[in-house]
């Protein structure tokens, strides 16, 4: 039975939005709604339309015999900067601050609505990239990892620091933590990368940039290609940071433990040109 | 200026499908539309209908001044019922069998899609609980909690079984593994959870129990209540479960070393009353 426009554009749009990145037919809406391709045409470009307007993303139309449409999500310039003002409020709460210096995020990191900010944030940067995997090393940075593969729709794959039993056979390496000079090791699954795959790193936090340097290595080893490295958030590091090029949201400028202060400010993301 | 009826229906669905069992008044719709309650109101009827023809959920109205609708993810039976034979039968492949029966899944538990389908699964089934947090053990229970998370709106914690000193002060209980009848510890961050919380468990796979029993004794150390338990695989145990009260999606009943079979089935979820 032939489905009405409204029905069509409510249903499309919910499809669309699950599916990211993926190449949608217009003959397949065709025949989910009973419908002529042209109105299908015409409800797209009501979609994309409305998707510009109200920055959700873009609707890519293929031409051709094998074309259609992909939805890619893409955060406003204008959003992804009152998101990480926020945040920056948020991180500078002086109840965050832990000994050592360091920051409580891990509430942060579990709200979901903030994941699919952070998600669609770091998925952005990368719109024009092709990416096979996002990689992350356990625990923190999972939750991350995961809210951008579901925005780039590709999998992602978790390096650990500990070997388990249930991960099969690992390739495993040392590396040095930026931070406090030890050699410490880390691993992955063998099946879980192919060789040649493009990953994006993603961590929660960069100190020294060690872990993400021994993200790096392993990279390597699985002769895989590194397309970018986005953290959530940056510390000031004095010393030689191993890492030069990466992109944070969020940059830990100052932490004084005697005044317990904290003070927030953007990361380098908004400097990237790809941004703009 | 005031929005067309067929792109207030496509925003309308994006911005309900991201904010999962908010209430969401017509004002707020009227006022960002520009339009008429009474045609939001309309618009909504319609959005009601697809969404339940199409198996997205249900959209709640809330009656009176104070009221709106509210968005309930929820997968059909037949759809659900589909995806689990669908992961019988990948689970099953003599490939994911490890040393030790262990089965495989960390390439599953990294695709976007199938995240989804498991967050949608599980959140169907506490529809009508009313939940504060999601708690799993790290690391392999974390995408499960962050898809079920997301489609019950609601924060996910993380149980660890080491100390990091970025978690602050935490809580630690002892537990006795289920399969291998060891003492180990698992703790938990002071200020993740508030005292009272309704808590709904999940986790990747679960043989003796034992790490669910630990998460239970947490949640009681907390003062907070437990609501359900549900894990992704269960696989048959020969020994006293810890555990009687659980949902599994999937249930891996044999796994011969030396002819390299696996055998899985639906878990108990079907079986479930609420779900009919």
């Amino acid at each position: 039975m032939k489905v009405k426009r409204s029905e069509r554009l409510i249903d499309m749009t919910r499809y669309l939005l699950e599916k990211p990145h993926k190449l949608v037919s217009l003959t397949y809406f065709a025949k989910r709604y009973d419908s002529a391709k042209s109105s299908i045409s015409e409800d797209l470009s009501i979609v994309k339309k409305t998707f510009k307007e109200r920055g959700t993303g873009t609707l890519e139309t293929v031409p051709g015999a094998a074309g259609g449409v992909r939805y890619i999500p893409e955060i406003g310039k204008e959003e992804a900067r009152e998101f990480v003002e926020d945040m920056c409020e948020r991180l500078s709460e002086a109840n965050r601050l832990l000994p050592g210096g360091y920051v409580y995020l891990s509430d942060l990191l579990g709200e979901p609505q903030i994941l699919r900010q952070i998600g669609k944030i770091i998925a952005s940067q990368y719109l024009h990239n092709s990416i096979d995997a996002v990689m992350t090393v356990a625990t923190k940075g999972v939750p991350i990892a995961q809210a951008v593969s579901s925005y780039l729709n590709v999998p992602f794959v978790m390096v650990r620091r500990d070997s388990k039993i249930t991960e099969g056979s690992t390739v495993s390496i040392n590396y040095v933590s930026g931070s406090s000079e030890r050699i410490e090791k880390m691993e992955l699954s063998k099946r879980s990368l192919k060789r040649g795959s493009r990953v994006l790193i993603v961590d929660d936090f960069m100190k020294g940039g060690g872990t993400v340097n021994g993200m790096k290595s392993l990279i390597e080893e699985f002769e895989a290609q590194l397309v970018g490295v986005t953290v959530f958030a940056e510390s000031t590091f004095n010393g030689d940071r191993m890492i030069e090029d990466y992109t944070s949201l969020l940059c830990v400028d100052e932490v004084d433990i005697r005044d317990k202060t904290i003070h927030v400010t953007p990361g380098n993301y908004f400097n990237k040109k790809e941004i703009d």
